[in-house]
């Protein structure tokens, strides 16, 4: 409140615990400070999960895996493989029948624990990267979590991955290990580290080969650019492979076809993969570089968009980032994807190398119900159609209910929301929104200084950031909004210690790294009531 | 040292205090701290510069501007400058002229405050954009505060850029006022900001324009890349022009040759931003799709790799952004720089647009002491040849003496950087590691998750960050470094409150964020002694 008496007009910055999460789910004793005759009185069933996304995946998963036992396909090749060394006899054929049972196991696992499928799509990748690099020598960094397990059934981890383990699992949660060098939680930081470890065996003189693999849906965050501009720049070897589902957060439809992966691409990427194209590559360059600057540069540009045309879009994006790109690969046809690592892994001195890989999403692999869920909330458009009765309320829900109520006094309200994946309780909120809701995906820093910027236009921007992710704003948060006095709500999922989300995704420091700052109003509501009047926008400039 | 019991070897994370920075100049308790008889004693001398660069800056500024005043040239145009608005009436050649006044009375200031001279660059820039657009209805903001000089010469606040009002100034680094609707201070937020402003005219109904002017300098920040790609999508009216002085800190000379701007850039960049060709693209593109998406992809496609391949290197990395790219643009002729923006401000629709202007760096416009001696220490090889007695030391030259000693005993050692400029301090560091000094840029981010990944990879490795630009990294910090426990060092320069770099670039929570993670060991050292002991990398696996 010492801010209160600034000259210019400050924010209020509304920090919601949506839980304690201190408490244990056996502990019920904040149920005494909810209403007792209202919905959220059911908050307290369990206080330990922290966002509705969180809570409808628990009551969903809750069906034991047992229940699907008999639907259970056997999987004799699997069952054989111990660890990746196990792969390198296999026939193609063989790795074939591997690939589709980890998709069967995969598909069984996820009907107890949703995270399991976002790996469904990168399961002939997986499979194809463990035949051709040799793991735990060469280093394979992913950059999601979610995305590992087929990884961890073919690196001897599976009798962990079972559904009361999963959890267990969750816990510890991109713990390194000696199959994974470094811990995946908050993504986008595979390359990062895995320049960094490429630097590192350079200079003691070592041979392992270094694999990332990132995502399209890591693909917004700032921090890959950074990294892929100075591996372009170090010219380190290492492997980038893009895993391209094709589900773009931020194409428009109309703009951005799809890419399309036929047969030309297919010889195309291994034709760019070939080690002959390489040296030829090389050798023009060396050869155009002889007749002076210029001669070089257009020799070395009508090679790279040359390419670029045949390519998708995005491709001499990477290569203008100093990496050499090799794609469009089928994702899911193990042949082209061996022969394309093999003649990647076979350069001596090649260069940080992006591969595209475009596959299928998770769920054009099963018929989820879960995701049907997502899909009907998605669909719906307004708050009044949410399935009131459907799942326990959260405190997002009130919040979105609060907010709904203010859109109708103050037109001037704005929401952001920054991360990979979206609060159920939100998607009601965009639809309601619709123009005057900014996804923009993981790329936290951009939130924060765009909202900044909405406020100085003259409207009332609500942040909506997981804690931990809010996290990779910090600089943005002390000097776009705190220093300059600028007023944004920010409004703080998963705040605080909460037990399920595990120690990468809790928002652990977040009372600290805020209550620090000078002009900032810290918040936790006691119930709903008191969210309502927080989310009130008449006090906007108090 | 309550993480001393962890089961994996945990890092020890020096926080080193250039100085305590709260002492006034005039207060030299401190000094009792200091041994009397070495040559720190005479850091006490003025314990509120912080680096060792603002010693030098402020050692070499200390001539008064009056000792210049008779190389000053009259500037009669300038002098009758009150605004922008006093600009419009004036033809081709008198802008040229007043570009002129403004570039002598630039560098006559610089010659009592360095930092000027980054203004040097943009003067024609900046008088073409105050003539073309009109501030302060339409939003002029700027990446850096260093480029603003001439902005601040137009726009009415001549009387306080005066040599001894420029500290002020710089204490009140970066406030929003009439003509500045954002702060700069920290870089790398103009695109975030101003398209907030952007979006928030669009939903207000209003008609300003908003240009936003980034340099090459800050091109390597990650959340330029997640602002541009947002904007691209996005798709509202703004312009960002990039002023690229042609110094980039990743290009390697022998590979990327630099943009030639000759009479056929300046040509093609005309053709680039007139209606007629911009119409001529969107009806192509209209026209292509009628036929299909593939079709569409393809004209698309050959219209912007047709300019990629003509245009300069990264062209095609904005395009594949989102962003429309004009360029490259002479940045010190006024007509083509008029004629440009003439033609991107009368755009009814145009969605961002990205303007290349090509500049001379700072240093080419004058023959500056400064510079110089930036560039002999540039020059000397090994820590001894650096001149003992030539200004007083620092923390960091001390941190410089211990590391090179460490050196010689431990091969292991590696250094990252990360930030705009160096520190004077750690020049003969860069020398001394050769390939095992990396200097990130600005790219923070990066800079702590490749650290770590060095650790990883069996190094250990020494992160020099300032500690305000620490606070843009706190993400991987927590994530990367800490929770994994791995062994990083970072070395914070500017930590705790130092005046002298006002609020923007004060460490003030450094402290508190850093304190409160579980496995994070802060130290400030109380000599040079104990800072020569915590350098020490014996005890790295403490």
């Amino acid at each position: 409140m010492a801010a209160a008496s600034c000259h210019t007009p400050f924010r209020i910055n509304s920090h919601f615990h949506e839980n304690s999460g201190l408490l244990s789910p056996k502990l019920g004793f904040s149920v005494a400070k909810f209403a007792s005759n209202v919905e959220l009185g059911r908050l307290s069933f369990s206080p330990s999960l922290a966002s509705s996304k969180e809570y409808v995946r628990h009551v969903h998963a809750s069906p034991n895996a047992d229940d699907f036992i008999n639907e259970k396909e056997p999987t004799p090749m699997l069952d054989m493989i111990e660890g990746p060394m196990n792969l390198k006899n296999l026939t193609m054929k063989e790795l074939k029948k591997l690939a589709h049972e980890i998709r069967s196991e995969l598909s069984f696992m996820s009907k107890a624990q949703e995270p399991v499928l976002l790996s469904l799509s990168v399961v002939e990748l997986t499979v194809a990267i463990h035949y051709v690099f040799n793991a735990p020598v060469d280093k394979i960094l992913w950059d999601i979590e979610d995305q590992k397990h087929a990884h961890k059934l073919l690196t001897g981890r599976r009798p962990f991955l079972n559904k009361d383990k999963l959890v267990d699992d969750r816990a510890k949660y991109s713990c390194r290990s000696e199959f994974d060098p470094f811990g995946a939680g908050h993504g986008c930081s595979s390359i990062s580290s895995g320049l960094g470890m490429a630097v590192a065996r350079e200079l003691k003189g070592k041979k392992d080969r270094i694999v990332a693999v990132i995502s399209n849906e890591t693909r917004t965050t700032g921090q890959l650019y950074e990294a892929m501009s100075n591996a372009g720049y170090l010219d380190c070897n290492m492997v980038v492979i893009l895993n391209d589902t094709q589900h773009a957060l931020h194409q428009k439809l109309e703009q951005a076809p799809t890419t399309s992966v036929n047969a030309i691409s297919s010889a195309l990427s291994k034709l760019q993969s070939s080690k002959l194209f390489r040296k030829l590559r090389e050798l023009a360059k060396a050869f155009a570089k002889s007749f002076g600057g210029g001669m070089y540069e257009w020799a070395a540009k009508v090679d790279e968009y040359t390419r670029g045309m045949i390519g998708p879009k995005g491709s001499t994006l990477f290569e203008e980032l100093g990496m050499y790109y090799i794609g469009p690969v089928d994702g899911h046809n193990i042949e082209d994807l061996v022969c394309v690592l093999n003649e990647v892994a076979s350069f001596d001195s090649m260069g940080p190398v992006l591969i595209h890989v475009v596959t299928k999403g998770p769920y054009e692999f099963v018929d989820n119900p879960i995701s049907k869920i997502s899909e009907d909330l998605e669909g719906s458009s307004s708050v009044e159609s949410l399935p009131r009765n459907f799942r326990p309320q959260t405190y997002s829900d009130h919040f979105v209910r609060a907010l709904v109520t203010e859109l109708e006094r103050d037109e001037d309200i704005v929401v952001v929301h920054a991360g990979m994946g979206m609060e159920t309780s939100f998607i009601p909120l965009k639809h309601k929104l619709a123009d005057k809701f900014f996804d923009v995906g993981m790329a936290e820093q951009h939130a924060v200084t765009f909202s900044a910027g909405l406020s100085c236009g003259g409207l009332k921007p609500f942040c909506l950031i997981p804690s931990a992710f809010l996290q990779r704003a910090y600089d943005q948060v002390v000097h776009d909004v705190d220093r300059q006095k600028i007023p944004v709500r920010f409004v703080i999922t998963s705040a605080g210690l909460v037990g399920y989300d595990g120690a990468a995704h809790s928002g652990s420091f977040d009372i600290t790294f805020m209550s620090c700052l000078p002009n900032m109003i810290v918040m936790a509501p006691i119930d709903q009531f008191v969210l309502y009047r927080l989310t009130q926008s008449f006090n906007w400039n108090l």
